[in-house]
């Protein structure tokens, strides 16, 4: 506005400190400084204390010698590692043969004329790096796979309860600082990208109503209502549904979301979403928004330019890929050969089972495989695809003319022909391996889809590909038919739209499993890092959809009824998505676990080892609350 | 970076509309467009049908008549209020005589060639806008508080909870969308200032153990480890201490926080603080960052420049306005009269009992009042004081040559000079009303304090006076003295550090009531809007600290072992602040109650009337958390 300014950041230098650790150079050689920072690594050469000096913003030496006071240098002695140490100096050029260009700040060292230990430690649980290889903590962006592996290596083993009990010593460990830095970098970045495209963040409640996210919820006693619950929330889907029918047109959160699940060790029971809802789009408008947050992300974070984001149907990333979430980084696609004459004539009698069931017969080809194939390799294959459900597993090495050599030879039988569909179909050749295998859609898929994307990781097809594999799945299946219910369930949530083509074939109770859905899923890499659709603004939609999914309308009224009442209202089209922050920055960040690019996580019986959470609580607050625990009892038992 | 582009924003127009319906003016004339949006008015004037179609963005009149084809004017007739509507048409100039300059689109009309109604409304429980007032809703910035009202009439009286139940409605309304867009853009604001000032936003649980803030903490039963359970926080506190141990060394967060307790009309069970903390720093840069904030706030979102921010003692401001939040937009202020002689020597018996008691004498002067203030007048003031603790109120109207009309001429009794007291010490003059309270410090503060608030309110004296005045109050007691507990507590939480010159105080136990801490609390208009401190970073103080509180060594282990031992892992010398931002949004959308900043707020009573939260839920629900209900046996019984 003008004629009114805004103030000026706040600088780094604070009363205790001029400068950071990580950002004097050697245009600072000269100055009188005051550090501040943690005994990163104590070195002693003859007489000579050679201190690294660490902050979140890098490491310098200070060097405690002839040239210091006498006080500093017996001040200097008593210096253990990870001590908060107070530093005065000055900026001198290190020696041309000590110049250290590893490090930001390795022309200089500050010539210690003040020094003083302001925290001390106990002994430490872990170390946090190894004496003298300090550096590492300030080398320019190194690959951070071999960063992580140093690390560990300096814990000395201490195991993931040590370091869990003591986080906020592990998160003193640059990998994870740098990790926590780039999540807020992301949320940045994504958030003025939202901004400057017209979303407005708005805030919903936490302490809610149970939604319909299909897991298990978390509940919280109400002490002045006795015997009623607040939820947290799985998502925020129903209040931003609802933020659309009072017009905010664009909104966006970036949002806590708790899911009470037996965790995996790649979720957390309360997880982080970039959730975005808007009005009057239809798919194209959504899937825009979220590639620019996505591109945004990668440009202003990792200066990495993400180009066109193909799009796939479900159908289709199915046939190519076995899996909804394909991993696009390398080939090695599935192939659909159910309808070649050769399998379709075949007496071979796990495939003519398999075509008597309406069952299906794919293959997938491993490219030059044939000579690191042994017997238990390919045994170590077929017992993979059983856990999938699979019977078994068809394979044979492509010899000289195409011959095979192997199980599935026996797939023709007496007749001959094979050898030529093997160069043509599959378009195998010398020296590869083909696997088959033949069963019911969903295990056929299941089994190869997921030995595909463990043969791409094992045989190093994901680590020579692009870095970062994007898709969009789209058309998903509306219901699916859910065996042990004995009826159709959402395979998104009920709220999602039909596709506009699709919208009559509800009418049509024949036609419900056929119905496409206007959902999509963001993939990268063969993760899904986040999913949406075009919503349901008819009432009348709504309550069919609530129909087929056998939801009384009791049960519509009490669950749903407040959001059936604001359709009623005047509801624009609307449509949105939510995009898991963690799974974005395990991306970005190229980290292993969900634990790596979250503060404090939880293990996976969902405990917080450091806080000591969860917890009893006194008797006291429980009869406040109208609650008792029923666990005593069963101990008494 | 270099080489990489960033995607461009997402523009207004999506599949359905090619502009919003606050974007046309006059450039745009001849321009066929297509809007989508709510009917805000419809007035049919001799078959010409005029609709005010609205979005966020503002509004725009769509004119069917003699130039829109016959099916147009046919579908426009069966459009009713707060219908959503497509239109397609012409950007047409309106005629000079209709140019309407208070609406943003007002020289421009959109001449339907097609029209579509896409949602239709069940009969509304209040309305979004008189009929043929919707102008209202997009008049350029006029007086907020002159809006609210003609709204509040605009719902044809709806009650509160009529309102809360379809809040969806109720944030159709202009103010609203304005409120939690202020809201937004403050919390872009802060995010973009402190990210630039080197501060990391890092997110901390949700699912946590108790925390030390001293209201009732929401519990949350933990499935996996029945009898235990979470916490919600009531504050990131101890994570943030944490992070700094870590070394993160400039955190904030925008985040929720969670107290069970008695609600007032402006507070909220979740509210959302705008916290912060930072290493190796003393006071002064922690109130830059607080004030860069605020500042950074007023300047981008309300174009408002914020001056000098003075620091006022605890002391001085108990002294000079009663209250340790004071509202400086006026004068008023209170003056100890205790020591004064003609108030040491007054037979007057309640002055004498106070002194004799050691309690205190404070004078406040109403300038100009003596007309206005009947005797019913100022038996309100002291029925009002005396809800504070004061067993009454002297007063006096001055008359000429300072002579005092009142029961507080019986202070001097036989003895003469009050008048020349009640001229210099006093600064009053005639026509002015004098009110002395005499009682316990507490009393007499409370008392007059409030009532100078009242008063200042009542007689025009904060709306005369700057906009808004901001202070920090600085330098509180770090303890005060629990006659029910008989111990002391902390004034403001146990981590917060004496002032580095008390330290020594600590030692010796007749002193620890002098003890000044080195917290801060951020006041404007009267309001606290945030507070904090320079915490304690050895962990010897902190444990001297928490034997003053009378905190057990057990309890001090079970309840914050995690933060005694993190200190005692070199920890930094650390402080930080919260502001809250409901506070902060309240003064700057100058609105009167909480619920108007948030979107989806709760009763007093802490329901979602809307969500109908909290709920009943299923046996089964409970019995997995093992726990029970006890409400219904209360019932029974």
């Amino acid at each position: 506005t003008l004629g009114v300014s805004s103030p000026a950041p706040i600088p780094a230098s604070t009363e205790l400190r001029s400068h950071t650790c990580g950002q004097l150079r050697a245009s600072h050689v000269g100055e009188q400084v005051r550090l501040h920072g943690w005994a990163h690594a104590v070195r002693d050469r003859g007489g000579v204390l050679f201190v690294l000096l660490r902050d979140r913003y890098g490491v310098v030496q200070v060097t405690i010698g002839d040239q210091s006071p006498k006080e500093a240098v017996e001040t200097g002695k008593n210096i253990r590692l990870e001590y908060v140490v107070g530093v005065e100096g000055t900026v001198t050029r290190r020696d041309a043969a000590v110049v250290n260009l590893e490090m930001k700040t390795g022309e200089i060292e500050i010539v210690a004329t003040d020094v003083k230990i302001v925290s001390r430690t106990k002994p430490m649980p872990f170390m946090i790096a190894e004496q003298g290889k300090g550096k590492k903590a300030d080398t320019k962006k190194g690959n951070q796979k071999n960063s992580t592996k140093t690390e560990i290596a300096a814990t000395g083993g201490a195991s993931d309860d040590t370091r869990l009990k003591y986080r906020y010593l592990d998160l003193r460990k640059p990998t994870l600082q740098e990790n926590l830095l780039l999540r807020h970098r992301a949320t940045m970045a994504t958030r003025n990208f939202l901004d400057a495209s017209g979303f407005i963040e708005v805030e919903t409640p936490i302490l809610t109503k149970a939604t319909p996210e299909g897991a298990r919820d978390y509940l919280v006693p109400s002490r002045v209502h006795p015997g009623s619950w607040y939820a947290l929330p799985q998502s925020p889907q129903i209040y931003k549904q609802l933020l659309m029918v009072s017009g905010f047109d664009r909104y966006f959160q970036i949002t806590r979301c708790f899911r009470d699940e037996d965790l995996r060790q790649d979720r957390q029971p309360e997880f982080t979403q970039i959730d975005l809802e808007m009005s009057f789009v239809e798919r194209e408008s959504v899937l825009e928004v979220a590639e620019g947050i996505v591109k945004c992300m990668f440009a202003k974070v990792l200066g990495k330019q993400i180009g066109e984001i193909p799009r796939i149907p479900y159908k289709e990333a199915m046939d190519r890929f076995g899996v909804d979430a394909p991993d696009m980084r390398f080939g090695m696609e599935l192939k659909d050969i159910t309808d070649a004459p050769i399998i379709k004539d075949s007496d071979f009698s796990p495939i003519k089972k398999a075509l008597d069931d309406k069952g299906m017969v794919k293959a997938m080809v491993i490219t030059g495989a044939a000579k690191a194939s042994s017997r238990k390799v390919l045994d170590g294959y077929t017992a993979f695809v059983k856990s999938y459900g699979l019977s078994g597993l068809l394979y044979a090495k492509v010899g000289n003319d195409n011959t095979l050599n192997g199980p599935l030879s026996k797939v023709t039988g007496d007749k001959t022909g094979f050898e030529d569909f093997v160069a043509s179909a599959l378009n195998a050749r010398l020296g590869d391996v083909i696997l088959v295998a033949c069963g019911t859609p969903a295990a056929v898929n299941a089994g190869l889809g997921r030995l595909r994307v463990k043969l791409g990781q094992e045989n190093g097809l994901t680590a020579t590909g692009p870095e970062y594999a994007f898709c969009w799945v789209v058309d998903f299946p509306l219901f699916e038919f859910d065996e042990g219910a004995g009826r159709y369930v959402s395979v998104h949530h009920p709220f999602t739209s039909p596709l506009p083509s699709q919208m009559n074939l509800l009418e049509d109770e024949s036609r419900i499993g056929d119905i496409m859905s206007d959902a999509y899923d963001l993939v990268c890499n063969g993760s899904e890092i986040g999913g949406g659709s075009i919503r349901i603004h008819n009432p009348e939609v709504q309550q069919n959809i609530f129909k087929v999914l056998g939801i009384s309308e009791a049960e519509q009224t009490e669950k749903f009824g407040f959001l059936l009442d604001a359709l009623s209202f005047g509801a624009p089209p609307h449509g949105g998505l939510a995009l898991g922050l963690e799974r974005c920055i395990m991306i970005m960040a190229k980290a292993d676990s969900i634990r790596d690019v979250v503060a404090f996580p939880k293990t996976t019986s969902a405990s917080d080892l450091m806080a000591g959470a969860p917890a009893p609580v006194s008797s006291e607050q429980l009869e406040e609350l109208s609650v008792e625990s029923t666990a005593q009892e069963e101990k008494g038992e």
